[in-house]
């Protein structure tokens, strides 16, 4: 393969992943009337491990950290957001995002496609230092924008306290002292409102 | 201060950059309808370098280079996106970015606030091989998306050839490969049909 090809994969790759900035998660953004979408969330993600990494509980390669953020959301291209408390949807999750990863990472030269199925591969694992803060992120950073909107999201769809202690219940893995803060500042305040349901 | 107080500020940062998703630019999206945000940008030019850093002229620091493109438009939250041909919002450009930067990077702790701000001054700057690069990717990401929309804002616009090539005159000192490929497959063809004026 020459430059010339590799360049067109490559920007087949960049042209396809625009797609990314029409998928529409359940979180309001601060303005409390539109929704955020995938590449919003993201970019927002990689922003936050960058001021943030200092709190992480082991020490992480910020770089891999950001590309797994940036990443990590691609699958949904095809697979679509599945709510974080969506039942039945999180069945079928895994499946439509692996045949997801397979078509939309296969667009890139194979070295990058296997680079970024990896990278992909070890956000979904959650095992590594890295892949753990990334997920601290990916937990506290809506948890964020609910509070900033007086609970608007939770409220909607009638989350209950341990609906959402379920789901962070590996947040703390990645960064005690994020969830704790977060725990503090923007679940227990929703709590004591009423946005959250106890 | 103390971690609790430093975390505060850091979140007051990270809750104000949440306006940056609702700052518009003057490029389509792929489906040639919705307008891009700065945010959009942004998250699709770091994956950009992370793909095609291989291309720059000389070596770059890919974390550096990925934070710059993630920071360089949160002045714009206070100043606005300011059109590339748009010559006469260009003469106070700069005094209202500063203005910003100096209101939106102050929320965060001093050490960050200066590191910051450090990274967006290199960025305008544009000397150091991190920000030679991340100007190509400024310039390549919204032609790609031009091109991809058939020339749809270059049309509207009533672009010339001439102010494109103008605007481009630094592209080549990130990466000869990349601006050289961007003109043959996403400039040239759209002056051959027209969209572009000659």
């Amino acid at each position: 393969m020459n430059d010339r090809q590799r360049l067109e994969k490559q920007f087949d790759f960049i042209r396809e992943i625009d797609k990314e900035k029409f998928i529409q998660r359940q979180t309001y953004l601060t303005d409390g009337v539109r929704k955020e979408n995938d590449a919003e969330h993201a970019w927002h993600m990689a922003i936050m491990t960058i001021l943030l990494s200092e709190y992480a509980n082991e020490k992480i390669d910020v770089l891999k950290t950001v590309t797994m953020l940036l990443l990590h959301d691609i699958v949904e291209i095809d697979a679509g957001d599945t709510y974080a408390y969506d039942e039945d949807a999180k069945k079928t999750q895994r499946e439509r995002e692996e045949r997801a990863s397979e078509r939309i990472f296969g667009l890139l030269p194979d070295d990058q496609k296997e680079r970024f199925q990896a990278i992909w591969e070890e956000f979904e694992a959650g095992e590594t230092a890295e892949a753990k803060f990334a997920r601290t992120m990916d937990n506290i950073q809506p948890v964020m924008l609910n509070a900033a909107t007086d609970g608007k999201a939770w409220e909607e769809h009638g989350v209950c306290l341990e609906q959402i202690m379920n789901r962070n219940k590996n947040t703390a893995k990645g960064s005690e002292a994020l969830w704790d803060y977060a725990r503090r500042n923007f679940v227990e305040p929703n709590v004591e409102n009423g946005k959250i349901k106890n």
